[in-house]
């Protein structure tokens, strides 16, 4: 799937299907964090119009999902509530930190991919949760996020390449080496109903 | 003009007239930080699916404007480079920090109210700026920002108003004061080609 070097935990899936209100959840807030993350990355890569213009239409399509699963969870009764404590993309964050660095690559090159693997990682779950979800509009929803995860990981991938100047395979298979610790040693913890953790 | 104590110096429309390319790309900026912190007011305050759909509908109209004035940049030639130093918004989240406090105020409705009259300021200036500006297209983009602005301040303060749980002309008057004395210091100091400062 992508580039993820690593599947999710049959933990992960048991856990995800008996409690999607709790998915729906923080699938909200990984909608919201998605887009001030990219413009966040807008703002401090004000040099190429195209870049800008990319992540801000992403910023854009992202709080387009996030409204809409802010109507699932109004619908079902649900509150948003406070955002939970995101340990994957607060490792996700420190492992880049960790990262050997390149002279040749800016450090925005490893946030585009970082937010390309995020992608990644939610597309394998849409993908997942479309195993287990029975209502039809929540199904319809995820097919259709499956698919905008996956284009946003290759639009993600394909500016890292544009800011790098060429290929950042290596690069990125470095970095989804570390997501994919990073989900093994969380569902080793505690799988829960989340999106990524 | 709305809820303004103070007009804008005439040393500031002096300067905006002269360098109105400045003033577009602070602009610029202007809309991605009030995305920014639509997008950070709903995400601090997920009780309510009003406001926070409110807030990620201004979020999106923001970006759309930023997208916009970005295209003006481009078509112009010039580079919107990194945020420039606000001292403006700066001034304000302190001038907000040393508000008596009020226990039956939470703090989300200062920060609403302090949008509120950051809206309200690009309002006036938007206003100004159609008396100076003489290219079409931008003259006619003005009009419709003068327009957006004046209704964006107007949705902050009844999302104020609705968080406070009755009329927030007290506050608001009281913020309303403190933005005067701000601008009126920020012209004292050197008149800006900005938006705001």
């Amino acid at each position: 799937m992508l580039c993820l070097k690593v599947a999710s935990d049959a933990a992960w899936v048991q856990k995800a299907s008996v409690d999607l209100d709790s998915v729906l959840v923080d699938h909200a807030h990984c909608e919201m964090k998605a887009a001030s993350n990219a413009l966040s990355l807008a703002a401090r890569h004000p040099h190429s119009f195209a870049l800008v213009r990319a992540l801000t239409d992403l910023a854009r399509e992202e709080i387009e999902h996030f409204q809409r699963v802010a109507g699932f969870l109004e619908r079902r009764g649900l509150r948003l509530g406070p955002p939970p404590v995101d340990a994957y993309a607060a490792e996700l964050r420190k492992a880049l930190a960790d990262l050997p660095r390149d002279p040749t690559i800016p450090p925005i090159v490893d946030r585009l991919l970082s937010a390309a693997l995020i992608e990644a990682r939610s597309c394998e779950r849409f993908k997942i949760l479309l195993g287990v979800v029975t209502d039809p509009e929540l199904h319809a929803f995820y097919t259709e996020l499956f698919a905008a995860e996956a284009r946003h990981y290759q639009i993600l991938v394909d500016l890292a390449a544009e800011v790098a100047g060429g290929s950042v395979k290596e690069r990125l298979d470095m970095v989804a080496e570390r997501e994919a610790r990073i989900v093994v040693r969380l569902a080793a913890l505690e799988a829960r109903a989340t999106i990524h953790g």
